[in-house]
């Protein structure tokens, strides 16, 4: 497997764009679409809100036929809590687009993303839609991934490369997110786009697995969103036997999209609200990988550990609270923690001094990893955080003025 | 009922002091004893975290018996996390509270607050017991509450008296907390006395009911604490014959004991670390109570929520989605969001922009208001939050330092 410079990005058969439409005030980029040349199996993940935004709702129907074409996708508005308006606006948009680039509506797919509760105004998506399908080129994806940013500070792009049936398959995908962002997806999107011929019961099964391990395994700040999707399309450009269930080519090609969707996940995480560090917590030897994952995300969402992180402080009784209200099955007394190189804890109680002196050295990195040993059973589980900082709470004070 | 100053407070039987031993650095006061002239029944409600500090597990043990006498609880060090040593010296704190009281150690009752992973400084423990001992007075509250105070601005007490079975009873209560507070009661103490008489089983059950109502019902941050613990003594120096299960004296009581938690409860949430607005947030017509108060504390703990106040920004779009992600059932275009007098939302669907500027207006008050009316049952509930802050992350940023 090769990873690409995603100044290189491109995959064969597809198209993007992305301009400005006027739905932002602020005349920043916020309508992106991405076209394949060719119908393509498609498979998408959903936000599991039970307040779905109407993009969401309409996307769900959609992908059920495992076919589709175009994704046409707007920030600076959510399109949630919008009712039927808000439908009829979600496939308004479907059609604009379908008329523009000479698909039918069934296989174009929409997505939103920015304040709640705001009608689309559908005279400026229908004009920028016109107006972006005139500019889709193969090298658009920098403007695409530009369009769907709200709070993020950078675009967010991986792509990778590797031989699959004797042919170079290319898998690349986009995402927005920073606020909001938890396990079960939460104001995220993320577009991800293979040239690789797959059944579409094989690509959702890849999806819903890769995305486990990646947008699964983030918090940010424990929000869940109306509007959070991840599609993604394969067409078949690269000319390679379709992928067969079982085979070691399913297996690349499941290694190729869990690169891509590790690395945007972690892309999202870098780009947290106000955040000032990276943080991995991993959990060694749970009762089982569930119970270790849960572990993790606790730790992981507490804001009395991420306001720790924040303050440098290797408060480690945080993180033993947390793991004690996590709900898993462990004990206080073979527990071990460490905070990049120091021992902080082992077996439920504190090293002291040196070690918190060692371990505060290692919190004034940009990245910091922490490990917490069980010694329970077997499960281990990797989640990503980053701390909670004055910056955060500034940003969404502030986010609708 | 009668609500008394709380500087007259005072309960017959019982003496109270708090001094400063020397746990804390700072010189303020981090010891306090209460003392009842005689046993007492006594009930405890304790933390749910399974990381439990040592007077919590030594606590839950004495409980049992019924009975209870005196109360010993330090601030400045958690003694959580810190194993068979930890355990022994809340038995040794209880020991020397015993001798200089001329109890039996069974019936004296540890609690500790404070940084997690230290041990209990026992000479400075002992010597401090006596001397609070020494100084303990009728009128003594103030300054035991006091000592109990961490991250706490001001000290919390309350205190009703009432006419049951033809006796005056009192009912008064001294609470610590500020961050970290959450349902299933987070780094709170609370101690309860009164003079009733009363059976144990009828006291526990009295108490469970009104911690439902009370601290079960506030969040600051969504943290639970490995030490809060929640007792009560009932040392029927009042005189009245003893409460009976099903009566209107045990109506009365329960009344009396439900204004003194719940009043402790919303003082606490005043003291939210950082806080500067008390939030109230109704949720009428759920499917069950239950239902209600999950949505209720759903919305009450979400950062997006909670910064949104903090930033006097009518943002309903977090909290339809804090809705959405609760878990309970609902129908998005059945409901109503109301702060302060403003209908915000109807059917799902924002009012408009003046409707918008009203709640904005309701916003910059000191006391908030929010109504969700789910129209979907007859279940009904009211928590109580506070905002998030800069200044919640500056505090636990820096707590140990």
């Amino acid at each position: 497997m090769r990873t690409l410079d995603t100044k290189n990005f491109s995959v064969p058969g597809y198209k993007a764009w992305g301009i400005s439409s006027g739905i932002k005030k602020n005349e920043k980029k916020d309508l992106a679409i991405i076209y394949s040349d060719r119908e393509a199996m498609v498979a998408g993940v959903f936000t599991k809100n039970k307040v779905k935004a109407a993009p969401v709702l309409l996307n769900m129907a959609k992908v059920k036929s495992g076919r589709g074409q175009v994704i046409v996708a707007n920030s600076g508005c959510a399109n949630a809590c919008t009712g039927k308006r808000g439908l009829a606006d979600a496939r308004a948009t479907a059609e604009a687009a379908a008329r523009e680039l000479n698909v039918k509506p069934d296989v174009v797919l929409v997505a939103s993303t920015g304040v709640i509760g705001e009608f689309l105004p559908m005279t400026k998506v229908s004009t920028g839609i016109a107006t972006a399908v005139g500019l889709l080129s193969s090298s658009g994806w920098e403007q695409a991934s530009e369009a769907i940013m709200t709070t993020d500070i950078y675009p967010k792009l991986s792509i990778v490369q590797e031989e699959i049936g004797g042919k170079i398959v290319t898998v690349g995908g986009i995402a927005k997110g920073s606020g909001m962002i938890h396990p079960d997806m939460a104001t995220m999107l993320c577009f991800i786009v293979t040239d690789a011929a797959l059944p579409t019961p094989l690509l959702k099964k890849s999806l819903v697995a890769s995305t486990e391990q990646s947008f699964h395994s983030i918090t940010v700040d424990g929000e869940m969103s109306t509007n959070d999707m991840i599609l993604c399309m394969a067409n078949g450009a690269a000319g390679n036997k379709r992928i067969a269930a079982g085979s070691k080519e399913l297996k690349k090609f499941q290694a190729c999209l869990d690169v891509v969707t590790r690395s945007l996940a972690k892309q999202i995480v870098r780009d947290g609200e106000g955040a000032t560090k990276f943080v991995e917590i991993e959990v060694r030897n749970g009762k089982n990988p569930g119970e270790a994952k849960r572990a993790a995300m606790t730790v992981a969402k507490s804001s009395l550990v991420k306001t720790a992180l924040f303050g440098e402080d290797a408060n480690w009784g945080r993180i033993m609270a947390a793991l004690g209200y996590s709900g898993i099955d462990f004990d206080e007394s073979r527990t071990d923690i460490t905070i990049g190189k120091a021992k902080l804890v082992e077996k439920g109680l504190g090293m002291g001094k040196a070690a918190d002196r060692e371990a505060s050295l290692a919190l004034k990195q940009r990245e910091v990893q922490i490990v917490i040993d069980l010694h329970k059973g077997k499960g281990n589980a990797i989640v990503w955080t980053c701390d909670l900082s004055y910056e955060y709470v500034k940003i969404n004070a502030a986010y609708r003025s």
